[in-house]
């Protein structure tokens, strides 16, 4: 019988993490003033350990014992061979999904929440204040500060907070505090409020609520954690793609196509960058960001200097932006809801190392639905993006009658998300393209700031 | 660093399933007459291929390829050293927990509903029908079903139904059809509900509406499953004691104790059966079934002969039981709320070679807690049981002074129940001893019956 899941011992669990900066120029993120932003400005905000992993250009980090320790949990995680997604679609395709939904809050989110908890133990740091969409972050998280000792509030975006309660319980089995945002305990809330009582909320308001919650902490014992966008948390992703590349090895493969999902953008990165830095000296791999069509920044948004939150707190970073006042229509992929994309995805994109692709929520659904039938596992709404575009090229290498080895991130499970897969499989699911206009009103924000430049890495 | 998961590959997953009815001897099922049983008078209910494996004494069985073939989608599952746990405790006894929360569903029935979905697609069965409690089950054979295109249709006891509407969600997702029980769709449901309305409902009438619809279809290409209790359910999941068995030689280890919760007793069989057979041999070994206070079959009901199931469909079985129209209180882990208790673990417990512990709903999720907050996975309310006894059983190594070795089966995660922590954290959840009286009540139904001999297995 044939091998279905590639494993790695812990033994073989890499010490070390891949940092992007090392192989590619950047724009640097602005302050206030226009100019680089200087370090110091950031230590409010993040402890210094890792502001220094933020700005490191060293190409690998060692991954600390502690870390691994808690890593241990879940990880290596298995890649796995989709015979059974192969057979229904009939493709000579050879596909290989990387498992992140093994994890204890069921995505690839405490890669890099349980180093942040834990540098932020060492720097002295007994709080952390957070956001999340739909909840992966907020309760991956929890599991890290639970692990650490640390305290823990995290800002959930109103509409996933409804939708999805079990997150808020899950957070509060790990001891942490978990309220709908916008809320009433910050100004950069209650200002939202003010203006549109009804709102589903977005990633960029949590931030700005979560960033204003630990600054204003005037003992000086709590930061502000971030689950995305940072380079700091694209460099602790990049386990997933440095398992999957050993794992790949091990029987003799190479992927043609990557794909991941992509929000703010670190699964994704996670993911990719191992071989972004293959393909940046060389190697001819095709990689796919795959974003929902109604919230398309890396498809249709510019490539601008813009703030990571909505009211504005964060430093101006250059990144594929819908404006930092975008809120995105409720789609079921919560995860996905953000106005903006990490800076080094958004570079690569620009400088064409990475071909993103667009997907709407019904066709991401249909292919949730065809790999938990054949597969067997039930896939989180956001992974279904990534999974509607493996679908897509299973189907074209079939066409083609190409024997093409696809490689799928397959970044966290659906068992919170449940409730939407009752809402498609009655019909209540739409889908929800950005109009032109409402894209021209939204990027037009940025029509002021900086413009950054567009650089080449190769 | 220390390796905290212990890992078998693919090519290392046991190739045969243990029967224990090879090795004790049992009182036979007893039909309306009160003469043995025969297996035509089965084949209604279920195929003949599943009967003939009921009634073997064959000791090592063969697993079809078929079903290895989807077991790989999670097994071989890890054992894992709970260090964390360990350490909280300030134990000196080795705590490792055979993980059964990896599977699809989320817990150890993928392991008996895979084969009898395959089993009777073999004698060309088209659909199943079944009971669930808390979803477990019935989950798990909607997920098996999809695996080999069957249809099935699940009544769910509606206390659960109620309290865990993602588990009607993830039936759906895998495409089969879940309704609340009592319902409407069969005799047995529609005389329960007139009597009594408001019926939280119980494992036992589920089961007897189960089999009603199953045995009513007059195509005869329907068959009905259970997912537990019955002799060929048990063996099926002693792939989980046997792999346990497996990865503990591997690193030198053998157990002093062995935990695992019991409702009908499969999980508990599972990682028990295979060292069973090495105490049977003389090997000193305590082994701990735990089952809910609210519903203490093994610890103060008789061992007698009593129905399967409510409406007394099903032939008397050998087992502890507080009789069959007992319904219990409505306890999170609806998993265990049943009033009877496989006929091979009753023959166990009476003979004395399993030492039976009831525990208390709070005890429970306290230890459930712990569980997550240190060695950071949510375990499922049923599990809980297990948890609290392991925690007890750690503090008593403590107080001894001895380096036990505790295996305990961790059946299930709890990320469909998280309801029931919020309840938990909110107060809302009690405590549910049986009293006396009650007792009494329901076990006097047995009176009449055959009383099953008291036989010894060495």
């Amino acid at each position: 019988m044939e091998i279905k899941k590639v494993l790695l011992s812990e033994d073989e669990m890499p010490r070390q993490w891949y940092n992007i900066l090392a192989d590619i120029k950047m724009n640097p993120p602005l302050g206030p003033d226009g100019n680089p932003v200087n370090p110091d400005q950031l230590a409010p905000v993040f402890p210094m350990n890792l502001i220094e992993q933020e700005v490191s250009s060293q190409r690998w980090i060692d991954i600390p014992d502690e870390v691994l320790s808690v890593y241990r949990i879940w990880r290596p995680s298995p890649l796995v061979r989709a015979y059974a997604l192969e057979k229904a679609l009939d493709t000579p395709a050879r596909i290989y999904y990387k498992n992140e939904g093994v994890s204890p809050p069921g995505s690839h989110k405490p890669n890099t929440a349980v180093p942040q908890a834990y540098y932020n133990k060492v720097f002295g740091i007994k709080r952390l204040t957070t956001e999340t969409g739909a909840g992966q972050w907020g309760s991956a998280l929890a599991f890290a500060c639970s692990q650490f000792g640390l305290t823990c509030k995290v800002f959930m975006v109103r509409v996933s907070f409804d939708q999805k309660p079990y997150r808020k319980s899950m957070m509060t089995a790990w001891g942490a505090e978990c309220v709908a945002s916008p809320s009433t305990a910050t100004k950069a809330g209650r200002d939202i409020l003010e203006k549109n009582p009804d709102t589903p909320g977005s990633l960029g308001i949590a931030i700005s609520e979560a960033v204003e919650a630990a600054v204003s902490d005037t003992s000086g014992q709590t930061r502000y954690s971030l689950g995305s966008v940072l380079n700091h948390v694209m460099l602790h992703q990049t386990i997933i793609g440095l398992e999957a590349k050993k794992q790949l090895e091990k029987i003799g493969e190479y992927p043609n196509i990557i794909i991941g999902c992509a929000g703010g953008g670190s699964n994704f990165a996670g993911i990719a960058y191992p071989f972004v830095y293959d393909k940046i000296h060389g190697k001819d791999v095709a990689i796919y960001p795959v974003e929902p069509a109604a919230c398309p920044t890396l498809t249709r948004a510019p490539f601008a200097y813009d703030h990571g939150d909505t009211a504005g707190y964060t430093p101006l970073l250059p990144m594929h932006s819908l404006g930092h006042t975008f809120v995105p229509a409720p789609i079921h992929a919560g995860g996905l809801r953000y106005h903006g994309m990490a800076p080094t995805v958004s570079q690569l994109v620009d400088e064409g190392m990475l071909e993103p692709k667009a997907v709407e929520q019904l066709a991401a659904f249909e292919a949730g639905v065809l790999f938990a039938r054949t597969e067997g596992i039930i896939p989180a709404p956001e992974t279904n993006h990534a999974l509607a575009c493996l679908v897509d090229e299973a189907k074209k290498a079939k066409e083609e009658g190409k024997e093409k080895v696809i490689l799928c991130n397959w970044s966290g499970h659906g068992l919170i998300d449940l409730g939407s897969y009752d809402k498609y499989f009655s019909g209540e699911l739409k889908d929800f393209a950005l109009s032109d206009a409402e894209k021209e009103k939204y990027t037009s924000i940025m029509a002021n700031y900086p413009k950054p430049q567009h650089l080449k890495s190769r």
